[in-house]
């Protein structure tokens, strides 16, 4: 199903669903009721039945929460969607900017005299509801646990997803789940816990080497898992899903039917580690004292890839890279002022959906072009589908979902004759993209230790870009995947094996956009004539080979070393695509690839 | 008095005095005792008096402590110390790396049926006993508050320092401290404390508009203060001090005797705040529950200089330029192998006490040649003492106190003919430190966020160093000032005012050193033509004005920006500094300017 450009959400929806909603908050004796973006598993992306923030506020952005109260109704939204709120949602609705406004400072403004907020506690990790609580103390203010009362007052709301669940070959996940799991356990056991409790989908695929589709774009199914430190893994899901993998699974994984979880949490003996930032306040209720914070045993194993992901990732972004090359080819072709934004996208699609390998995009593609480009998370819809312009910049940001790895690229793209003010900012997001992707570091650092480099020659000129510089990538998992981040909030130290992306950019509202992203992927460093004997080291392995484009750098504004790094960036792509390519595709990256 | 370069402490004065203190310990029937490098002010120079650490084992670096149990006595040194320490101590002494191994971890390994350790409770902030204690829950072993043993043992043990507190004129502090109470009392205030305790001496200096002499090279006295919400300041300290500056501390100063300070300390009433890392456990222990975490009410704003404070700073610092010029014009007329370490020191002194305003050197000149520039905090003592021979790099870092600033800068100095792997480190290190000056940044971070940019060009090339960018420097106080820093450890965001040292390094042991230095200064910076309207930025301004040295740079490693700011910076220093000197230094500096 290729990626749909309807506009899904309507604010006048939302009033009727908003009163219907308060009569239920009345119902209960209630003050309040939370509407997270978000069902009991914290992924980034939710199922069409979880989307109640989108069904009742009309907002459809990928963060943020509600709080509708018997007067008003804040929705909670971060920086990147402070524009597309007064689009979408109907003026019941009342935008508050997070996280600079807080839940508990606006309930407490909201609320001098106290009252009872009811939430849902599958939807709310327990970390979230204790810091919440935590700030609401002494203010006469409760948060208060509920049934969900925006799917009592959803009609037709969709069911849970029921999907089959595949085997993962052991080719692409390079270590067998009976050794993960053994792995795994023993740490559990290290930490003098009985058992682990896992209820993130991306790591209980990981972890037992299966995929699912419950969710657009992820290839995860929807369920929970008891890691036992014995060795033993109790899986909660449907079995309906799991008809395929039943063998796969093996002896060491019991199945049992979702319903059950949260009894076969309460018969836990013993200490029980979870991720309390991301584990459900009902499952934190029953754990009680048991429960100790120590993290999804899952999450950084997962992201430190084996070497036959890494293997498999090099392959599917070699094979991606001929999707992204042709439709540039293609895309050069066309006149200024012919093409829309969509036409870009579904021809990307098209480009991708010739490898069989691909099982689906790994997002909506984002296509934005002119000032379109400068919103980070822009979703092209019917609605605002432009024409590329003569002097537009357009970036395009997409992936693909292959058996063998996860991509992610975006390229910002000339159309017609673009302006020197354009390929100023465009050259100074290169040199930070460039100067990243040289860097070596030493063994210990975190991505916020490192990040600024991407950000110094913008900073330079007085610019800066408002996201982070790159986010863990999984292999065919999440393109979002944690806890590796180059972002000034992440202090998990760079590891051998974990694939990022590194893509700083350039946002000027009403104007234009600009990123440039390559996945990387981080190795132990060879030693250096000259360098310090005992100092280990990192760099940067890069994934993605397509070329950039050449006609947005003043290449007087290059280092010698930075102009070296693209000529040979661009060798190395020439080298490793062209012979994937027909005829008029090689001529274009020839010419695209040629030497600055 | 001029720099000594006697040795201190031998080895063999510690082992009948670690016996003595072991006898006392006995008697206490304890089963250990703390030595710490510390006063009650927890300043990083200590009086003779509170040179316990040095007397009782022989160690004289400036962080660390002992820790004397019945059988063993561990010396816990910072990765600085290590090879030292093997020189300073007999073997009654043990060496510990420290943080790698912590005082509690070390205790349970030595007392596994735990024991009691006695410990000064005026020379050990609240802060590291509450951690202490806390790591060492459950295993037994106890820390108790106890006489000072050491000074039971310590026959001579010099007298505190009884030395004349001055009045620092208006001129150069830029605000009265009757401003500065008014201002900070009403922040004590705001935070809901009845009033604040400064334990630290430069603090008290910056709020009293006061310098004393009590500590080497640090233009402080010893003494407590209490700032009352009111506006009120409690001043203890010895009466004999003070003479000339009864009329200069005004009314809103009440002075008392330094021995009434825990009376009064315990008679407030309400919460009072305190920097738990820095007050004395004694005094924490009065407060009990009053007390309030809330740091040194005087930190932040002392860091950010007044313009007065900043415009004395750049003056003493040209001043401070003529005496380094002038040092190594005479160097450079010298043949490799005629001149020692000492006679460098002695030079460089001589000049800068040519300047009346000079109050004494900031700290003990680092004059390291050859292999003695690769050790960090190196000393240079009549023993070590060596000629600056052929091929030879100096490190000499070094300042002064002023009357109207404080000065620090680092300058590394070719000896002869010096080889090219010597130069391509020291070009890596400039390019550091030019990349650093250059920068500019968004408001909001902290110096973590950008000391990565004076690493880049070592990291590139397998190389770094083991110790921060930079560390904050007082306005006629400490030469080490918190709480602004370029270090990894440093959250606290840089605020316009900041005065901070770049100073790259690089060291290879046994073979030479290399750091480069100038103070440096946040200034909002200006907007620049096509920057983000909307993100307000900082920069620096240099304050130290002293040739780099040309014969080091391999100019081709250079960028075409490194290159000019390399060049604009020597004219600065040219139309800076070339009036102050006489006619051969003229000449000198000529060429020393010259553009590369």
């Amino acid at each position: 199903m290729f990626q749909s450009f309807k506009v899904t959400a309507r604010p006048e929806q939302g009033p009727p669903r908003l009163a219907a909603l308060r009569a239920e908050i009345k119902r209960e004796r209630l003050d309040g009721f939370l509407i997270p973006r978000a069902d009991a598993h914290q992924g980034e992306y939710v199922a069409p039945r979880d989307e109640r923030l989108a069904w009742l506020t009309g907002f459809t952005g990928s963060a943020g929460f509600c709080v509708a109260l018997g007067d008003v109704a804040g929705v909670f939204i971060d920086g990147r969607y402070r524009t597309q709120v007064k689009a979408q949602v109907a003026d019941v609705y009342t935008p508050v900017p997070w996280p600079d406004v807080s839940l508990s400072a606006w309930l407490k403004e909201q609320l001098p005299q106290g009252g009872k907020i009811g939430f849902d506690p599958w939807l709310h990790a327990a970390g979230q509801i204790s810091t919440a609580e935590k700030e609401l103390e002494g203010s006469g203010i409760e948060l208060v646990r509920s049934d969900n009362l925006v799917d009592r007052v959803w009609e037709n709301q969709p069911a849970p997803p029921m999907n089959p669940v595949k085997a993962h070959p052991l080719e692409f996940a390079g270590e067998a789940a009976r050794d993960k799991i053994t792995r795994l356990a023993s740490g559990v056991q290290d930490a003098g816990c009985t058992a682990a409790l896992i209820t993130l989908p991306d790591s209980i695929m990981w972890l037992l080497n299966i995929r699912g589709s419950d969710i657009a774009y992820n290839p995860v199914a929807h369920g929970f898992a008891i890691l036992h430190a014995a060795g033993q893994v109790d899986l909660f899901m449907a079995a309906q899903k799991l008809v395929e993998v039943r063998d796969h699974l093996g002896d060491e994984v019991s199945i049992h039917d979702p319903v059950d979880f949260l009894d076969a949490v309460q018969k836990l003996d013993g200490r029980v580690q979870v991720d309390a930032g991301t584990v459900p306040q009902i499952v934190a209720d029953v754990l009680g004292d048991k429960m100790v914070d120590g993290g999804d045993p899952c999450a950084l194993p997962k992201a430190c890839k084996d070497p036959a992901e890494i293997a498999g990732s090099a392959e599917a972004h070699l094979r991606d890279a001929v999707a992204v090359v042709e439709t540039l080819c293609w895309l050069d072709a066309q006149q200024p002022g012919s093409v829309t934004e969509t036409q870009v996208v579904t021809r990307l699609e098209h480009n991708r959906r010739k490898d069989n390998a691909l099982q689906d995009i790994s997002f909506d593609t984002i296509s934005g072009t002119g000032p379109n480009g400068a919103i980070m998370h822009y979703r092209v819809t019917e609605e605002t589908d432009s024409q590329l312009q003569n002097g537009h910049l357009l970036v395009l940001d997409s992936g693909g979902q292959y058996l063998d790895g996860t991509t992610d690229i975006t390229r910002t793209i000339a159309i017609g004759e673009v302006g020197d003010d354009e390929k100023a900012c465009f050259t100074r997001v290169l040199k930070g993209m460039i100067g990243l992707s040289m860097m070596r570091w030493p063994v210990g650092l975190a991505g916020r230790d490192i990040e600024c480099i991407a950000r110094a020659p913008l900073w330079l000129a007085g610019q800066d870009f408002n996201h982070g510089v790159g986010h863990g990538v999984g292999a065919y998992l999440s393109v979002h995947e944690g806890p590796q981040r180059l972002s000034r909030v992440s202090h998990v130290p760079l590891k051998p094996g974990m694939i990022l992306s590194n893509e700083p950019g350039y946002y000027r509202e009403g104007a234009f956009g600009i990123r440039i992203e390559n996945l990387v992927v981080v190795e132990d460093a060879p030693a250096l004539p000259g360098g310090d004997d005992e100092r280990a080291m990192l760099n940067w392995r890069t994934l993605t080979y397509v070329p950039i484009d050449r006609r947005l750098i003043l290449v007087d504004m290059l280092t010698a070393a930075e102009r070296s790094w693209l000529n040979a960036y661009h060798h190395d792509v020439a080298e490793k695509i062209r012979p994937r390519l027909g005829p008029d595709a090689q001529l274009w990256l020839d010419a695209a690839t040629a030497p600055v």
